[in-house]
C-alpha cells in the first residue's frame, strides 16, 4: 500500500546509511523476543563501554577529551545500526555528516558548547537540512526539507552536539505506537511482541537500546513520555514554548488548540536535565521569538514535599504492574518524613480527552485523509481507530471557538482544583505521581488510551516519565476480582491476560507539576529517586 | 436605533450614579471646545489638589495616611462625574462600593497592598460583580455579570485599590474611537471636536481629564495606546499573558489569532510602572495559570541605547505635528552620547494589517452582525467601515489555519529583521521610536488607520504611547509638497487641512521593544524622557 516507487526511495536511503556503518553482520534468526543482549555479541568492548556510559558521564569524558568525538560517534552509529536491525527504529543514519562533524570538533583546540561531541538522534519529523522530510507519509517521500531546522542549529552550532540519526514515527504521527507504510513497525527492544510506543517510538526504541545517548522527540498527547516509559528510559515533556519547534513540517500548520512540545529522551534523569540546561542556556528565545524567555531556573523545593498520587483516572484502571510500581514508591515515601503523600482526585478526565481529541482534529481528520489518499496509502489500524473517534467530525469555525472556550474553562477549573489541595494547610500538592498509561508497553496495535498523558498536554503541565521496575511474573498476577468501570476499562483489562504477556517489560511512572514548573518537576523526581533508590532496579 | 427600553435602563443606571456624586451643577452652555479648564470652576481647592497629584505621589500620600482613602475617592468621583458631563466617558460610577471600601481601608490599622486606597477606573467590558456587563452592545443591557472578574480581585483584594468608575467603549469594542448606541460619543477633553480615541476611549478621556489616577484598558490593535495618545497621557500595552484577562465577556471567546492585552493608562510613566510592579507582585499566574510566571524584572540597559526611528510605515505618512515631535526627540537624542539613532525600516506593514484584520474577524463579522441584529441596532459609521474591509469575508477552518501560518511566518521574518539591525555591530536596536498613529486625535468617525499600533499586536511586542508636545499653529503647517503614496495616505492627508483643526491637541509618540521586553520598554522611555526633559511641555 502506498506508491511503491516512493517507499522504495525512502528504504534505499535508510538501508544505504545502515550498510555503510554495519555491513554484513549475522544475527540470530529468528531474533529473540528480548534483543537487549545482542549488542554484547556484536560490538567490541570499547564500543560497549562507550555506549554504556550515562549521558552526563559521556559529556564529561568528551569535554575532558578522554574520549574523542569520533570514537563516540562511531560507536553510537554502530549500535544504532544494530538497533535498526533488531527493532526497526531508524529512518536514516547520518554517518557522513556525523563523522565529518566529529572530526571537526576533535580538531578544535577547545571543546565547544555544553554538549560538545555528544551524538544526538532526532525524530524524522523534525527535518534535516538537505534531506527528505517525509513525516511518515508516503506522499512526502520525495519532499526535500525546506526551512532550516532551528532545533538542529541550536543543538549543533550552539551546544556542540552531533546529530547522527533520524528515527521512526507512526503514520499521522498521532499514534502511541510506531508503524507506518514506509518503514513498517518499530518494536520494543525488551520484548519484540510489544510496542516501542509512539509517536517518538523510534527514539524510545533507539535510546532504550542504548543506540543513542540523547534523543529529541515531540509530544502532543504522550508521544515522548509513552515511548520512554515503554522502553525503560526517561522522557520529558516541558511546558509549551520552552523548547523551540523544529523546522520540519507537521500535518496541519496553524491549528493551535493543543500545542505540541519538543523534549528529550535519555537513559537517565541527569541526561534530561543536561539537555534542558544546555538548550535554554543558549537563550533560544532570541532567535525564536515565540518562545518564553525563561532560563533554566534554580529553584528551592519546600522542606516537605506534598505528592498527590493518582492511582487511577477513574476511567481506566491500570494493570497490576503499574499499581505495584506506584505502591512501591508510595510505601517507601510514606515512611519518609521529607514527603507527605495524599491521594490525587482526577476530575473529568474523560471530558478533557473529548476536548483534546477534537482539538487535534478540528476538521474531523479531513486533511489527514487527503494526505493518505494523495500518497495512495491505506490508514493503518490505529489511524482507523483515530478516524472512528466520536469527536472526529467536520466543524464550523464557531464550533472550534466553542471548543477553545471549553478548553480554557477546563484549564481554569483544574488549576483551582490543584490550588484547593492546599486549602487546609496552605500547601497545595507539589507534584502528581501517576501512571504513564494504563499498562506497560501493550502488544501491537492496542495503544488506544491516551488520557494518562494527554491530560497534561491540554493543561500544559510539564511531566516526565521514568522507569521504576520490570514486570514480575510472580507479583503481577491478574486481578481476579476485576469489575469493569467503563468500556475503555474493559478493553484495557482484556490486554492483561497475565504477566507472561509482558515478559521483561519496563514499568514506568509519571511525575507532573504545574504549568511552567519544569525545573520543579525534575528536582522533585531527583528527590523521589534518591529516597527510593534501594527499591528500584 | 436599538431597543429603547434596554438603552434607557443603562442610561438610568449611569445617570443615577452621576447625580448622586455631583447633583445640580451648572456648566457653560454650550461647552467650550477645550474643557480642561472646567474643573477649576467647579471643584474645591482640596479636590483640585488631590486630583492634581501624580499617581505615584497619591499612592505615597495614601500609604503614609497624609490623605484618607475616603477624601481621595470622593474627589475622584466628583471629577469623574464632571468628566461625564463634559466628555461623556462614564457608563457607571460606583460611589456606594467605592466609598464603603474607602472607609473600610481607612479603618484598618495599617495600609494594605501596594495600591492602598488608590481609585482605579476600569473599562466597562471588564465587568464588575453584580453589575450589568453590556460590552457596548444594546442587546446586553440587561446582562448581569456572571463570572467574578479576576482583575478586579487582584486590584482590590491583593493590591488594596478601590474600583470607582466604569468607562465607555465603542460599538464592537473594535474602533479606535468611542461611540455606541447606548451612551453615545466620548469626546476629547482637549478639543471636543476630536475623538478621545478608542476602544478604551472612556479611560483615555477620564484619565486625560484627571478624573482617574489610573485606568485599566484593553488593547488588541491600539485600544490602550491610541486613546492615551489622543488624550495626552501614557498608555502601555504589555506582552500578551503578562496581565490577566478580566472576567467580562468579549464578543468572541475562543478566537485566538491575535491576543488582546490588558494594560494601564496613567497621567505619568511612573503611574504605568507602579501598576505593573504592583500587579505582577501579586504573582497573578498562580490563580490564572494561563499567565506567564514572570515577575517585573530589574534590568540592566546597555550603556549606549540604540534607537530605531520609524518616520513613516511606508503606507501612510504622519501629519506634521507627529513628524515634528519625532524630530524634536531625535535631534536631541542625536547629540546625546548615551544614544545612537538609526532609521527603522518598516517591512510589509500592509501585509501585517491584512493578516491582523482577518484574524480579528475569522468569520468575516458574522457574529458581530448577529449581536447587532439581536439588539435591533444599526452599525455605526466605524462599524460599517470595519465590515467593508476587504478581509471581512467568511472563512473555512483551513483558511484560518493558513492565516495563522502566515502570521507565524511574519513574526519570524520580523524578528530576524530586528536582529539584523545588529549585524554589523552585534548590537540590535534596543527600541523603536514611532508614531502612535498617522496624526493627533482625528475628528470624529475618521480613525481608519490602525497599522501604527496593530503592527505590534500581531508581533506581541510591548509598546507604550507617551505625550511629547501639543499642536502648534505656527510650526505644524500643512505640507504643500505632499504627494500621496497610497489611497490610505491620501485619506489621511485630507484629515489635515492645517493645525487649526487640531487646536490644543496633544502630540504623542510610541516606544516599542521586543516580545517580553516590557521592563526594557519602560526603562528606555525613562531614559529618553530624562534626556529630553527640557524639550517637552
Amino acid at each position: 500500500m502506498g506508491s511503491p516507487v516512493l517507499i522504495e526511495k525512502a528504504l534505499k536511503i535508510r538501508d544505504a546509511s545502515i550498510d555503510s556503518v554495519l555491513p554484513g553482520v549475522t544475527l540470530p534468526d529468528p531474533l529473540p523476543q528480548n534483543v537487549q543482549g545482542i549488542p554484547d555479541t556484536i560490538l567490541n568492548p570499547e564500543e560497549l563501554q562507550i555506549t554504556g556510559y550515562d549521558t552526563l558521564q559521556l559529556v564529561k569524558k568528551l569535554a575532558s577529551r578522554e574520549l574523542s568525538c569520533e570514537s563516540v560517534t562511531k560507536a553510537f552509529l554502530k549500535r544504532a545500526a544494530l538497533a535498526q536491525k533488531t527493532v526497526n527504529c531508524i529512518t536514516e543514519l547520518l554517518p557522513e555528516h556525523a563523522i565529518k562533524r566529529a572530526k571537526y570538533l576533535d580538531s578544535l583546540p577547545h571543546p565547544t558548547g555544553p554538549l560538545h561531541g555528544l551524538p544526538i538522534s532526532i525524530k524524522e519529523q523534525f527535518g534535516f537540512e538537505g534531506k527528505i522530510n517525509n513525516n511518515a507519509f508516503v506522499v512526502n517521500c520525495d519532499r526535500q526539507q525546506i526551512p532550516a531546522c532551528t532545533l538542529n542549529t541550536v543543538l549543533e552550532d550552539h551546544c556542540g552536539a552531533i546529530i547522527f540519526a533520524r528515527t521512526c514515527q507512526p503514520q499521522s504521527v498521532m499514534h502511541l505506537e510506531t508503524n507506518n507504510n514506509i518503514y513498517g513497525r518499530t518494536v520494543n527492544p525488551y520484548n519484540r511482541k510489544l510496542t516501542a510506543g509512539g509517536s517518538s517510538g523510534g527514539e524510545g526504541a533507539l535510546v532504550g537500546f542504548r543506540g543513542s545517548p540523547l534523543g529529541m522527540g515531540g509530544d502532543i498527547g504522550g508521544s515522548i513520555r509513552v515511548p520512554a516509559a515503554n522502553c525503560g528510559i526517561y522522557g520529558f515533556k516541558p511546558t509549551p514554548f520552552r523548547v523551540g519547534n523544529p523546522g520540519g513540517m507537521g500535518l496541519i500548520v496553524g491549528q493551535e488548540g493543543i500545542i505540541g512540545c519538543i523534549g528529550p529522551l535519555a537513559p537517565s534523569l541527569s541526561g534530561i536535565e543536561l539537555f534542558m540546561k544546555a538548550y535554554l542556556g543558549t537563550e533560544p528565545w532570541i532567535k525564536e521569538s515565540y518562545l518564553t524567555p525563561l532560563p533554566w531556573r534554580q529553584i528551592q523545593l519546600p522542606k516537605k514535599l506534598k505528592i498527590g498520587v493518582m492511582w487511577s483516572d477513574g476511567i481506566v484502571k491500570p494493570h497490576p504492574p503499574i499499581t505495584r510500581a506506584l505502591s512501591l514508591l508510595v510505601n517507601s515515601l510514606k515512611s519518609n518524613p521529607a514527603f507527605e503523600i495524599v491521594d490525587w482526585e482526577p476530575i473529568d478526565h474523560d471530558k478533557c480527552w473529548d476536548i483534546t481529541c477534537a482539538l487535534y482534529w478540528e476538521d474531523g481528520g479531513r486533511r489527514l485523509q487527503e494526505v493518505l489518499r494523495s500518497g495512495d496509502e491505506e490508514p493503518l489500524e490505529l489511524t482507523k481507530w483515530l478516524l472512528e473517534q466520536p469527536t472526529m467530525k467536520p466543524r464550523t469555525l464557531e464550533e472550534v471557538w466553542a471548543l477553545k472556550a471549553a478548553r480554557n474553562s477546563y484549564r481554569a477549573m483544574y488549576n483551582q482544583h490543584w490550588l484547593n489541595t492546599g486549602r487546609e494547610d496552605s500547601h497545595p500538592v507539589d507534584a502528581i505521581l501517576s501512571p504513564v498509561g494504563p499498562g506497560c508497553a501493550p502488544p501491537h496495535d492496542q495503544s488506544k488510551y491516551w488520557n494518562y498523558t494527554s491530560q497534561w498536554n491540554l493543561l500544559e503541565y510539564p511531566s516526565i516519565s521514568f522507569p521504576v521496575t520490570k514486570v514480575d511474573s510472580s507479583l503481577d498476577v491478574r486481578d481476579s476480582s476485576y469489575r469493569p468501570i467503563s468500556k475503555a476499562d474493559e478493553f484495557n483489562h482484556g490486554l492483561y491476560p497475565g504477566p507472561e504477556a509482558y515478559e521483561d517489560a519496563p514499568v514506568s511512572l509519571q511525575l507532573i507539576t504545574r504549568r511552567y514548573e519544569d525545573e520543579k518537576c525534575i528536582e522533585i523526581l531527583k528527590q523521589i529517586e534518591a529516597a527510593t533508590h534501594d527499591l528500584r532496579n
